[in-house]
């Protein structure tokens, strides 16, 4: 299988970096073939504005979404955005590897995907969800927390990791039709030992191994939905 | 009052631009003061790495959180990071104004919160959610979104809208400190005609000039919790 693993942390020597690494050496050794977008050491660019195209469709007034159905029909993206439309061609697996920052991903890789997941080429006119550019695809979030998991529970002060999650894994990966599977969460990362950090890395190759195997989370399917985009009443049960 | 609303839109002719600049001659018309920071047009740099600082604590790794605690010690914050702390200090309602993009901020605003919410200076030591230091004054998100409100509720094919926003709400702003206001959405805001664009920029004055009476978002206070950050028992209801 492919895998297109998008790694963002300034420090190559931290356990983001570990991850990354490990994940490469291990799919490769096992025959996979792994890609790595290193954002920080491609210095990308996050900020979305008319750079993001190399076309022009109003130049008095800009419209992303304008530009990029442009962009989709003359082949208007800028280099650096086209490169990350081809890997994710190439790809069976994408994996965003990223230390959790204000419960949401860091700058640089928001910035990749509002500037590489453009209408046109990669969603729009009936592309979504499970009708997805991405279809039969999966993905996957890799991520590292500063505090421990009893934090982020139903019951933890922060919330739940996966209520926070849910506009990452459904609203970008979903949308674009990956099956999204569980993440994999490295808890409290910067107060690790190290034997733990080596139980983690175990872990992480072991997902990444049996990544077929995993079962993606469970989302309702365009069918269930009517022509408004609501969830048709047989959908919906009677108790709530 | 004083009004610090941070704008993140790359067209000055948007809906967004026009929300910014109807809102803060409406609060200076009403005896308001209001501060405008317009990232896009100060080319505000959202990756966050060494440039975030102008001191160093350690040269040979990159640790983000302990670069903040060194430079919250040694007035070690860049120029363009201090200036927007300063802002934060001086303000009484905090208001991010932003298309939502992918479900979230745009990387612009997103690099923004990484950068300036530093460890030390804004959080940290035992100032968080309710004792956080912006404790007792407001924040707000005004947003607007490409597809109709009928797509962002609970049966909708996005989610809820509370759901998506929740990340930012509690884990950003509440995080920190401020009492969160429900947010001021436009719906659809590509498709809006003149004259419903002209009734959401009146409601939107409306909102801002009787802010003082928009009840905040409830959310548990650090009192629910016990000493592991999980709601005391007595906190949760016997029936879930």
């Amino acid at each position: 299988m492919n895998f297109f693993i998008v790694y963002a942390h300034p420090e190559p020597k931290s356990f983001n970096g570990a991850l990354t690494s490990h994940a490469k050496k291990a799919l490769e050794d096992a025959g996979h073939k792994a890609i790595v977008s290193d954002l920080y050491a491609m210095q990308f660019n996050p900020v979305s504005d008319r750079r993001n195209f190399t076309s022009k469709t109003n130049p008095d007034y800009y419209k992303q979404q304008a530009e990029e159905l442009h962009a989709t029909e003359v082949d208007g993206f800028a280099a650096d955005i086209k490169a990350e439309m081809e890997k994710l061609d190439w790809c069976d697996v994408l994996i965003f590897q990223f230390p959790l920052w204000w419960f949401g991903l860091p700058a640089i890789l928001k910035g990749w995907v509002d500037k590489v997941f453009a209408l046109g080429k990669i969603y729009g006119n009936g592309k979504w969800y499970d009708n997805g550019a991405f279809k039969g695809k999966k993905a996957m979030l890799s991520l590292t927390t500063g505090g421990p998991l009893t934090m982020y529970t139903e019951i933890g002060i922060n919330g739940d990791i996966h209520t926070i999650l849910y506009p990452i894994n459904h609203g970008i990966l979903r949308f674009v039709g990956f099956d999204v599977l569980p993440p994999f969460i490295v808890w409290g990362a910067s107060r690790l030992s190290d034997e733990r950090r080596q139980v983690y890395l175990e872990q992480y190759q072991n997902r990444l191994l049996t990544i077929d195997r995993v079962p993606p989370i469970v989302y309702p399917s365009l069918d269930d939905f009517d022509e408004n985009f609501q969830l048709k009443m047989s959908e919906v049960s009677i108790d709530e």
